[in-house]
């Protein structure tokens, strides 16, 4: 597989599933319905498992352009191939984001709250707040790519890597990260800690004809977008000076 | 263990993990009432390591028609085999079903509801919608069918291909899939995603003499029949394409 | 580390752990009350991790003597070491009941309830029927030990046969069966599945003074020992038919 | 990196993920706001497990005084080094609680109950009663630390030892422990089961302009401080007569 199908790919996959369990948790007359942070976070989790394992042994499976710039800025990633893996990564994501929009339409149709319809699409904060969201995601980012670096010196995590007879459990301690991020500081701006994540969907809420949605709350919008791409830079500055 | 006799036994023990999770969920006075989606899905994706970790090394622990469909249309399955296998899951779909009745006879006996009582046996869509809840399930079994074809190439969930050292953790990953499945897509239509997993317990619905039960729910059986092998042929076809 | 030793001291830890998050689930002003099913279930599943990280390597850590059973008629275990594998067991049971005690005390005295109080000890069954309960002891202890010979066959789960590199990890997948039996099967009678579960803490029951406490169900015990040593004498039986 | 950096920064990202999940669950408007005991004990096990992966290979990943007391007293670690080691472990502790304070500020300014505010730093026991709580915290700890020494004999939790080909997955056990504590025995005392972990928080809601604070209950303070470290004595002595 391609390296940016195998990144379009993992990412619609991520996004389906990751989008599809705030979808299942929070729309009106779903099975989900009510389950809470637990399965939130676990969906998410096991999000990124899937898309990891489907793309990992062809692409690396960054599925984020967070991860694709920190491996870059330490240089275990090629500068030209980022604004291509960038690319493809938003296109999964809005690709995820119909297939979400596909599966739970008659759901979406019955819920009123168009906040509760938004939040199946992009992030919005909990207490809006421009200078503390910012770093919220900063710091969610941070662990997320600090954690990344180690993780794949331990040999996960990358098709180059991956020890011998692990197979698919490879993907595994990168999804546990992500459920400890959601679970722990997921708590104020919903961790998109992924631009992608938040941007694609975003743009799938303004171009779809989703029934009874509001604003697309692009005032918002650069926050889950700058503050992964920080946090990823950071992340990438302290490991170097590790 | 014969090929066949391990596709029996590990459904059987699939359905009735499986199932046994959402009569402990559902029915009145179980010790796990009103446990809710997380255990729900957690049973069931242990109900599926249950029946790989039993089947695996003597079928491959298909346990699903949609899963040896898709197997076959991708050449790594005999056709002449897919009537066996798809014959033996359903008899140990129906076996399962039958030893959820057993096992939970008082607590059914002891809840009112019709629709209670059946989805201890079969799934049934949360907003009845024909188009809508096929799609449904085309979608689950494709994230389903596409993703163990990467994990049977990173060398699990096969007889044949299991790393050396993992033994029963080979079966996680698919586990962990199931898991992801049902979090985020099964809210919709209760994620059959396998033709005998619903069809098998609804015979024993239609057969066995279930107290206080309605009716079986024909007119919508044939949803979560087409549509996990429509949706495991979409993914044998990207897969190979890719 | 002696193998009686092992076996005493991994059934003290299982069952320290196994009520002890039963007592922080149902009694008052602890951290958990209220946790569900979940926490329940997850805890006697990790409780069973920590019992097999301790002893696996020095007994195989049965840590129950429906295991033990089940192994010597598979021909897998010497009948002359039973009856002191099964009083270690015992005796580890009534030790890890004994400080669930000491460490509960102050919230088992706040809590007046009789049967919350007992259910910190030993099983109860959630509707009363001899027959039934029995079946249902049955069918769980019978899935535990038929799954168990096929995860010893894929070489976890008892000290000889530990796949190189897997370490502690060779104890997950008996763990993950726990709660699958757990969660699916758990709701009739809460799964003693396994006799000194059962009988060691009811014995603690009545020769503590337990304040406030009832019964001590004598009249319900020989279900949760006969039921269990039944179960895994059909499984050692259908395995060996196998 | 450094061994001290290593733990620096373990104990750091523990406590951050640690108290986070804390915050997330009690604070007023979280997203994760009443998602209970399951999603709080996950929380902080999966912040063992990103300390542990990313300090394991450095520093072996103590990130508690009362681990490294333990392994000095088993012989396995050099006292000169204890100081040392605590006092990284204390400073990364107070700098984890510095970031849980600057993630969650609004929320922390929005929760008016002084009892939770603490909460998002120290622990705090369920009924108060000194001999108990750290009797509490010594039952704990133990559990924690005897277990420690059977995982680290079978080859993970320390750099020299991991199994190879596992990788991060080495840290999946002392996780795993930790969850098992939590479930069954943090409901009393809130298992600090780590001198720094309560301390280091103590000192910061002390000296940091927290809003709405109440006192720090420093007349508690000494039991998580105590206890574990008893608790950890009592393991090594334990370990080595076996």
């Amino acid at each position: 597989m391609h390296p940016l199908i195998a990144e379009f790919l993992g990412t619609m996959l991520m996004i389906l599933l990751g989008n599809g369990v705030v979808a299942n948790v929070i729309l009106n007359k779903t099975k989900g319905h009510g389950g809470g942070w637990i399965v939130i976070t676990t969906g998410w989790a096991l999000a990124v498992f899937v898309g990891v394992v489907v793309a990992g042994p062809y692409s690396g499976a960054h599925l984020n352009p967070a991860v694709t710039l920190a491996l870059t800025l330490a240089g275990r990633f090629e500068w030209a191939q980022l604004p291509l893996f960038a690319g493809a990564q938003l296109l999964g994501a809005m690709a995820g984001s119909l297939l979400v929009w596909i599966h739970y339409k008659d759901h979406l149709d019955d819920t009123a709250d168009p906040g509760l319809i938004q939040a199946c699409y992009c992030t919005a904060p909990a207490i809006r707040n421009n200078a503390r969201n910012l770093t919220s995601e900063i710091v969610g980012t941070f662990v997320l790519l600090f954690t990344i670096f180690y993780i794949v010196s331990n040999g996960e995590f990358g098709k180059e890597k991956t020890p011998i007879g692990m197979g698919s459990l490879g993907a595994v301690p990168v999804s546990l990260l992500v459920l400890a991020i959601g679970l722990s500081l997921g708590g104020t701006t919903g961790y998109a800690i992924n631009p992608v994540r938040d941007l694609g969907p975003r743009i799938m809420h303004a171009i779809l004809p989703v029934k009874g949605k509001g604003g697309n709350g692009w005032d918002y919008a650069w926050i889950p977008v700058l503050g992964p791409l920080a946090g990823a830079a950071i992340a990438a500055g302290v490991f170097l000076c590790m």
